[in-house]
């Protein structure tokens, strides 16, 4: 009987999956539709934090076709549990998930792969085929575990710069991403600002608040508690024996603050699985049993050591930082901004999304646009609201690239 | 080398203290200002769930004289970490914190005990000197851990009025609670309407949410995941072997829903320990020192196994239960009603207070009056403000009294 697996299955469910110590991608699996990008290979990728990354790699997907004046491109910037596959089936065991954007990206959708060469890289510390705490370490031969060095969202920006270029893009027409991915794409517009013909930012903030970055520290602590976590080294630990119960509750946690307490009250109320034996300590009520399946379905699919950095990237996430602060930085886009807030996302409140749209408001030239999202959905409205968000976000960049100087050259 | 206090230290803190097992109380650390009240000597107390209790005692505190005409007595139930100490210093080990209610209580305060006799018992199934689970169980002569049975609300409310008729007490002048203790009080003005003169309801609702529910069961999860929990048997376990990785943490979760993103941005923003040193993965911002301090400091007072009786308890509040539904529980209120909300309580939204006004406001003979608290602090406002939420409350009792009829029979 394997006890030790059962002993850490962080739920019922998890006894229906085979559970590697980490969920993290590795090439035994297969690349399914991954390409992969050689970020730096002739010397060390220098972060921002100091440290170093030998031979890093960037795993990406691409839909649709560059145009000739390489006018087209879309770059997707993921959340933190996203990854490269925004597009497309599942491809277990390789590619788990359905494209985490499914609906935004085709042809005819928003981001049209008719019209648009759209892109998306895992980010550097990620799980999903991009160098991450997960991968080996070339100088040691063995994995980064702990040992991987802090990432900032300025070093995926200028990662996802290298890529572009590679790509024969020089300027995307567009960056776009929520939540995480939102926080890159100002990032984008900030450092690189005559690079991105637009921005669209989803449900996103300038800054991480006091309050998000205490979130993201119950959850964090709730991996580090895990015995199974050793210290971040747990890669080659027999099956079932890897931080599952800690990243379970730190999806449990994490999914509270994603949703709504007007979505739980609507899909589950007080309902059970027993209703009618209601007066026991293991009872579950049905948003219980919910957060469960969450956990347990996360867990194979993410990798600890990655759940730490990328947290710590959102925590460190501060557009102001050696800029002179959030409005100094903010003040160096260009690029026409549409920002969208979610009605009742309290994990990335509104008032932080005005934020930005009040700070670009100041200087009469810019366009700035926002679009509030009705969704009960809280913060994932960014993912779950697709015919909301989708056609304000096309329109705003169709826009865009019809008036762009290189659209008219060709058209004339 | 105390390695097994290290390593279970669920912080740096953690070191000042000792830490046994379980931070519950005990004969040997002395009364302090308890007194105990034998519930139900003769025969065993029988609970809602069908569970049973033997010589189940209730810890209480009381302040002020009880009048001739037993009309005077006001009845403070607390919220899930409180205790009987409502007021009062602290008296280390035994009551190691102040009273949780010092600025309400007191001579000349909103419950003024030259006037009114103010009692306070900690509910069944605490750990503060009431029968709970680091009880022994008279009947095994072991502790009780993980077969204490489900207690709600309404066992406390029986065990309540049962200690109140032993003081002497038929009928309250007020009942009053915040958060639990509001659910308590509820459940209270529903059980014996005619027992009280008045009730009063703060920062509390009809019946846990969905989401209440859903951040009660990550906080449970992070105790039943801590290996030293044991599956509830941790109490002979050596000090510091006891499951405080998992109840810190389940207080941090908590700790940020009973504030608010408004303190935390006032009182942390984004400030850190060591501000020249962000990029790192060990940094820590003070929001996080706060949570790691708020856990080391929770953890050598409370008891895990409480915690999930508790939280369970609140979980299961539903005054609708068996009555028909929460508007036929509410139209059995008779008592004066004064319900207290507090603007950034997020965990205890607005809306569930008006819930209750709204429902008591149907009928026309009933007074029922409701008061927004003006507060940052979130759910615990109903702690932290004593001059916005103190006042009210003191002037409705008040007012009761000044028209109950025995105190005009009295006063004729």
């Amino acid at each position: 009987m394997d006890t030790a697996r059962r002993a850490s299955a962080p739920s019922d469910e998890a006894s229906k999956w085979p559970l590697p110590a980490s969920g993290a991608w590795h090439p035994g699996l297969g690349a399914a539709e991954r390409m992969f990008f050689e970020l730096s290979p002739d010397r060390p990728f220098t972060l921002e934090g100091g440290g170093t990354l030998t031979d890093p790699v960037l795993a990406y997907e691409t839909w649709g076709a560059l145009d000739a004046d390489a006018a087209n491109a879309v770059l997707v910037c993921h959340a933190l549990t996203g990854d490269a596959h925004a597009h497309g089936h599942a491809h277990p065991p390789s590619q788990p998930t359905d494209g985490w954007w499914n609906d935004f990206i085709g042809p005819g959708r928003p981001l049209d792969t008719d019209r648009y060469y759209v892109v998306c890289a895992n980010v550097l510390g990620g799980c999903q085929g991009s160098t991450g705490p997960s991968s080996v370490n070339p100088a040691s031969g063995r994995r980064y575990g702990p040992d991987f060095p802090v990432v900032t969202n300025r070093d995926i920006v200028r990662s996802q710069r290298a890529l572009g270029r590679c790509l024969g893009i020089d300027r995307w027409l567009a960056v776009v991403g929520g939540s995480m991915g939102g926080m890159t794409a100002l990032e984008w517009g900030i450092t690189y600002p005559s690079r991105l013909g637009a921005l669209v930012v989803i449900a996103s903030a300038a800054e991480a608040s006091a309050q998000q970055i205490a979130w993201s520290k119950a959850g964090r602590q709730s991996i580090l508690d895990d015995p199974n976590f050793r210290g971040g080294r747990y890669y080659d630990a027999a099956d079932g024996e890897g931080p599952h119960r800690g990243l379970a509750n730190a999806r449990r946690i994490a999914m509270i603050h994603y949703r709504s307490g007007d979505e739980f009250d609507r899909r589950f109320a007080r309902h059970s699985e027993n209703p009618l034996l209601p007066l026991r300590l293991d009872h579950r009520f049905d948003v219980e049993s919910y957060l469960d399946y969450q956990g347990a379905k996360f867990v194979p699919r993410f990798d600890a050591n990655t759940y730490l950095v990328l947290n710590k990237l959102m925590d460190l996430h501060d557009v102001g930082r050696g800029r002179g602060g959030t409005d100094a930085a903010l003040a160096r886009i260009v690029a026409p901004t549409l920002v969208m807030s979610v009605r009742t996302d309290f994990l990335y409140p509104r008032p932080q999304q005005m934020r930005i749209v009040e700070a670009l408001s100041r200087r009469p030239a810019m366009r700035v646009e926002h679009v509030d999202i009705d969704s009960d959905n809280g913060h994932d409205g960014f993912l779950t609201e697709p015919d909301q968000t989708g056609p304000p976000m096309g329109e705003f960049i169709d826009d865009v690239y019809k008036n762009s100087p290189r659209t008219l050259a060709v058209s004339r």
